[in-house]
């Protein structure tokens, strides 16, 4: 492996490309606006970044991003081309922190560009020295959740805020008796006033508990233990202590630092939801890939990552879901951390037959709010109907075709139109 | 004050304004996309968001950002309006992470909007016991610096990487004579292979303390302590126990739960810098602006606050760079938290005036780098210059009038041009 670290970019600037990648390098490097005493040649060469390649991609007639400042000829194009820039290791070290400056800092305010996306890194093997990796994955998920060789099935408890520990838990009666592998809080519903996770714990566990005890499956539960950091460990060791098998973490709203934390007092996996990523993501030309991003909270030691999902009800192309759900799938060289995909965001049976070809693999958790507890004959038909879609899909036959003979199938067919 | 924590948006939308903010509300409150049992009345009545306002701003025929869905019938305008959502307080309680998912979660994915940015929140005074506030702000950080009734004007270390630890305290050393109030590092520098923060600190401290010693005078030196959290606490205690007087953390990389447990353990002024901020700014019509951003930083205890600078090497504008400054100094209703502004990128003897009459304040920390270290006659003549540009512009002197009294001002003058 490169004792460099690797950063790969999608540029557009009215400069010229390669002029503009050296300004990138020479500002997340060693450099100010000004030449200045103690800028050597031999501290440059040692620890300037460097910029391996450049791939030039089209040009366009209008800026993507305003603000940014014209060379003094200008042909009146902008530039768009791939570009990477490689780092020395001893500038940054085996720090998340660190790294995240350096590839998604300041440059993302140079006037030379009118667009800038950090589109992938490659992190040296040292980092998964000094960082705690995923603890459970994908074969420990499975193991706690009692599935296998399919994806695991679930849901997210709606309506997303409002709900009673009570409350919360008669509707997880109701989702185990359905069949259910998995439920989760909602990203909005945290330790709040009107539900203290406390008691929500208490009272959700005591129904997955009693279902276990009478029929072996524990459904699991990914508790939203977003917080101060006292109050996620604090919510964490009540999970545990009931017996609980997952909690969930906002990942933008906590942070690097505060998952990093958390993963390190945790003997539970932690499901990574990334509400907020729509400002790192929604626009072409700016901010960060999933491709890259994801792989700074595989490091931390998230075991679950969310990718939205196929013909969701979001603005995300099926093409940059896809994208990220492999790249959760794909070891990081040297590394590994393999994490579970989580496909959610209107889901329901019709996704399955695509979600599975597009990903060949069956290592994901598969959710659908509406599209269980809103079919036609109740939430144990909607479960039913996931099932019989997946079980299509793995036997590549077409759900029409499959659904003659699954009336879940059916129904959830005519009710769920894309 | 009101119960309710109040947020306020500019949307873009296909479909009609009043429409959208409602499913805004929806999204981020009760909602999924389908009505589901649960979502009584009753509930939506309790813990509902609510549309308090719209205003209609502008309409435009191009989308700004891609992926959004057309309602059936569209007239092919993208119609923008200003929005203020409120959200019970017992949704969120006073938790700044469930506070950020909610005004800031899932909503900037919603396919009803081709544009969705956050520009202000009002958060309740609730927060001002939950949440430790900076400890140092204005006051303390004066107190520690030594400078009063004028802006604390400091450096940053150049080049951004590749110092040794000596080679570092022999510029500071320079610097210190030159009559520096503050110097920082740079962002990029954190506790790395060839700068380890042990031997960076301990070196530096010396050479400030020896000054301080002969002169009484201790310039303030922002350590970047970024790391993890153990990392960060050792960083802090290091500076502590060599009597240095401020740590410095790069908030974006951290995060606000590790920001917050720096906080919580700190005993020094925080310097907040924001690499990365341009990811959540650059779009006009996506993300979130520092008015509304910073005010998560200040509860969780921040003294000082990064703003980019007048004229600045960046893409932002003037306006918004005093618009986040002015921020800084407005107290939070209830709360307070007053921070120091940290004016910084490209700045020169040149921006005084103008920074002084945008801000009609001098209580800011204006950090020159290559305008202090590149000045001709070297960086006790570039911190001079600021000095007089300062006094120039507290006196309502031209610069170039009073440059032909102080050569200092008048060097730097001929050198940075705008």
């Amino acid at each position: 492996m490169s004792s460099r670290i690797l950063a790969h970019y999608l540029i557009e600037t009215a400069h010229d490309p390669a002029r503009a990648a050296e300004i990138m390098a020479g500002e997340q490097s060693a450099g100010t606006f000004v030449k200045v005493p103690g800028e050597t040649p031999e501290l440059l060469e040692r620890y300037g970044a460097r910029v391996d390649a450049i791939k030039d991609v089209e040009s366009v007639g209008v800026p993507s991003l305003p603000g940014s400042k014209l060379p003094k000829e200008h042909d009146g194009l902008y530039r768009r081309a791939e570009v990477t820039l490689s780092f020395p290791f001893e500038n940054i070290g085996a720090s998340l922190t660190s790294l995240f400056t350096t590839v998604a800092g300041n440059l993302f305010e140079l006037s030379a560009f009118s667009g800038l996306k950090l589109l992938d890194i490659q992190i040296p093997p040292a980092y998964a020295e000094a960082y705690p990796l995923p603890a459970f994955g994908i074969e420990g998920t499975r193991r706690l959740a009692g599935v296998w060789v399919r994806p695991i099935i679930g849901t997210i408890i709606k309506p997303s805020v409002g709900l009673s520990p009570q409350q919360t838990a008669d509707l997880v009666k109701t989702l185990c008796e359905a069949g259910i592998n998995f439920i989760k809080d909602d990203e909005l519903q945290t330790d709040s006033p009107h539900s203290p996770l406390a008691e929500r714990v208490t009272a959700v566990m005591q129904v997955i508990n009693d279902y276990a005890d009478k029929t072996g499956k524990k459904v699991m539960y990914a508790f939203n233990v977003t917080g101060d950091l006292d109050q996620m460990r604090r919510g964490h060791d009540l999970v545990l202590e009931h017996g609980g098998t997952c909690i969930m973490v906002n990942m933008l709203s906590v942070g690097l630092v505060g998952v990093l934390e958390l993963r390190r007092h945790s003997q539970l996996p932690i499901h990574g939801h990334r509400a907020g990523w729509g400002m790192f993501s929604r626009d072409p030309s700016l901010g960060i890939a999933y491709t890259a991003f994801q792989q700074f909270f595989r490091l931390a030691g998230v075991d679950h990552l969310h990718v939205n999902g196929l013909q969701n009800k979001f603005c995300e192309t099926d093409e940059s879901v896809t994208a990220s759900a492999r790249a959760c799938l794909t070891p990081m060289p040297g590394i590994g951390a393999v994490v579970m995909p989580v496909f959610s965001s209107g889901q329901t049976a019709r996704q399955a037959p695509d979600t599975y070809s597009s990903l060949n693999s069956v290592d994901l958790i598969y959710l659908a709010g509406g599209g269980i507890m809103a079919h036609p004959d109740g939430p144990a038909a909607g479960v039913r109907s996931l099932q019989q879609a997946w079980e299509a899909a793995l036997q590549d036959t077409p759900l029409n075709a499959y659904a003659a003979t699954h009336a879940e199938l059916a129904r959830a067919l005519e009710r769920f139109r894309v």
